[in-house]
């Protein structure tokens, strides 16, 4: 215990801003609200007795999150590895190609490109948005790559470097701007891996419609959740009937005969699962609204703490919050474990970021870049209980 | 309309026949039925919120499955695909390898093969089974294979043929004896796809648990259905552990870091899914029991039918009657398509079965041996209504 006038130690401190905003623990990082239709419309799923890969929830969430998001069209699929899986395919990502992704990401990232027996070439991230740093990659590949027959070749591997996937970390929007130019000026496809920022705005625009795809998570963690799930966003009508076929294993339209013109894959969203997405979906703009409040009233928890800042929204974006996050000092990064059991010990779920990609067995062989910023960012970010439903506990 | 007297031509005995049995149409091919707790485990499943990939229904479900099947262990996915192509990658399959799978199987058996970057490698069925001919195989790996290292090498291509996937088409057990033996003889990795046959024996014994490894699906046309859905058996526990491992991404326990040991996968199954499946494992007696009914009822029906078989279970094995299948004689063949239209134009749901996997544009340069016996049963089969509740109409 604390005597009368003895400061507060920075993990007493952390402890108690959260504790100040969500009352007592045991509090998790992030757990879904069902507080609409979900139970009416899994039992019109099961009464239908479509469950399965047939059934009109599926279109409907769809139409409904290629609406909410301003997509012309949204492919569901049955989580948001699949997703990206085949939004790598469909970009042109091939054997032995590279693809630029942060090191800064959920592993899934770095799956999909292996998927594709293409390797993952990790990029550095800039502590503004903590996603891609656009100018320091135009510079890396200024100097290490040369333009071949309009593919940007890596000079030391001689590998053609495909596609850039940045992640909108946490679900705060990356500077999409100088993201594009760079992927315009060296000729690669931009997928934007936007599993975390369902509700994000980059300049008035939902993320993962500004590259060629974008792709979503539907899982229990996210914003909002179908059980499992995940969906390509693109504005290519091309683009997304070749998702939808691929992901309902490349079957052609016939009245009885199975003929299947591709290797395709199984990974469409069963019924059951969209029945469940349709009834979040309605609730999506309350949550996303109880999300921004929850981060005001961390702000305010938080304004005291010295040495902790609260990840705020980039400028001219609007972040869904999906994961509130504190940034210690750097000089502070050797306390983040002692914060992380602090707060776990005291019932409340927090985590660190990712371990850094190249820092993973899989992937310690990887090409990469100078990877300053997202080493320091993994060493000093703590994520915090988010839940929507916290906002008004 | 037929006059008096004027004899039914086939097309019409065949719709007499379903329709004596079914009753008026339209009826599908395969519904599920939810009679149980589905409505009950799916409202427990979003009360508790875990919806997603952490629950008890998940390790209820694996443990239900695997002591009613008589496996050590079950582990469940998120379709039947996923669970093949992890077995294929635990069972040792590499690039460049060559997996025996038949030819007549759904294409799920050689996407999984092509995700594995091997080459399927396409083996002739009987017609007591409609499964793999155990001694048209040995007597073909004999003439075109030799054994290097102990691997069995393709000698016209000179890759390495790994493993044997049989397939127990519309649940009808294979010849196991025989296929173990040659799996033995010519040091092949055993993996059964039993996506079709839970609930079927063979010599007593349960399909899915004589290979190394045996695969399941629960889409929503299988015989119990948890939306989408798939597990892999084994009685191995390393071989478990490793599939939970890869299709959990791979991660390592920790309190709090995200390390994840070997390029792992999205394929568990959401707590969701599998809360619907528990509450479809406790009908499945009732459902195996109402299949078999209607293979009776159907048998009674078609029995004054010339030219049509009902297939029948193997001897010494219980088939769970998935699909009712009716087989024309070979002079009849061209009649397939006649019957097919008139059956589905009646308002019965029927379907040939798939077109020979050597016979897709993906997989037309893909090994194979002499393939008459599947081509035979391809040209003859035709699928007929078979949900459980068909039993009782």
């Amino acid at each position: 215990m604390n005597a009368v006038n003895t400061p507060l130690s920075l993990p007493e401190q952390v402890v108690a801003a959260i504790r100040a905003v969500v009352g007592a623990g045991p509090v998790a990082l992030h757990e879904p609200s069902f507080n609409g239709n979900e139970w009416l419309y899994l039992k019109e799923c099961l009464d239908s007795t479509f469950v399965s890969s047939v059934g009109k929830f599926v279109d409907r969430f769809e139409a409904e999150l290629a609406a909410f998001i301003g997509a012309k069209h949204a492919v569901a699929m049955v989580n948001g590895t699949a997703a990206l899986h085949i939004a790598l395919k469909l970009a042109g990502v091939k054997a032995d190609d590279e693809v630029l992704i942060p090191a800064l990401t959920f592993v899934a990232t770095a799956n999909a490109v292996s998927y594709c027996n293409a390797t993952p070439h990790f990029v550095d991230s800039e502590a503004r948005t903590l996603g891609v740093d656009a100018a320091k990659l135009r510079d890396y590949l200024t100097r290490h790559t040369e333009q071949r027959a309009s593919q940007c070749v890596n000079r030391a591997t001689g590998r053609v470097i495909r596609a850039l996937v940045p992640m909108h970390a946490f679900g705060h929007p990356v500077d999409l701007d100088g993201l594009l130019a760079v992927a315009h000026d060296f000729n690669l496809a931009l997928v934007e891996d936007a599993a975390e920022s369902l509700g994000s705005y980059y300049h008035g625009r939902h993320t993962g419609t500004f590259g060629l795809m974008g792709t979503l998570s539907f899982n229990g963690n996210k914003t909002i959740t179908t059980g499992g799930g995940g969906a390509i966003l693109t504005n290519d009508a091309e683009l997304a009937r070749h998702a939808k076929h691929l992901t309902t294993t490349a079957k052609l339209p016939h009245a009885w005969e199975y003929r299947h013109d591709e290797i395709g894959y199984n990974y469409r969203m069963p019924n059951l699962n969209a029945a469940l997405g349709c009834a979040q979906l309605e609730q999506l703009p309350a949550m996303l609204a109880a999300k921004r409040e929850l981060f005001q009233r961390y702000q305010t928890a938080f304004t005291p703490v010295a040495d902790v800042k609260l990840m705020a929204e980039p400028e001219q974006c609007q972040s869904n919050y999906w994961l509130q996050t504190l940034l210690l000092d750097v000089e502070l990064a050797d306390q983040r474990d002692v914060l992380l059991k602090a707060t776990n010990d005291a019932g409340f779920m927090t985590r660190p970021a990712w371990i850094l990609m190249h820092e993973l067995t899989p992937f310690k062989d990887c090409p990469r870049m100078d990877l300053t910023v997202a080493q320091l960012l993994s060493q000093c970010l703590i994520n915090i209980p988010s839940s929507a439903s916290l906002a008004h506990t």
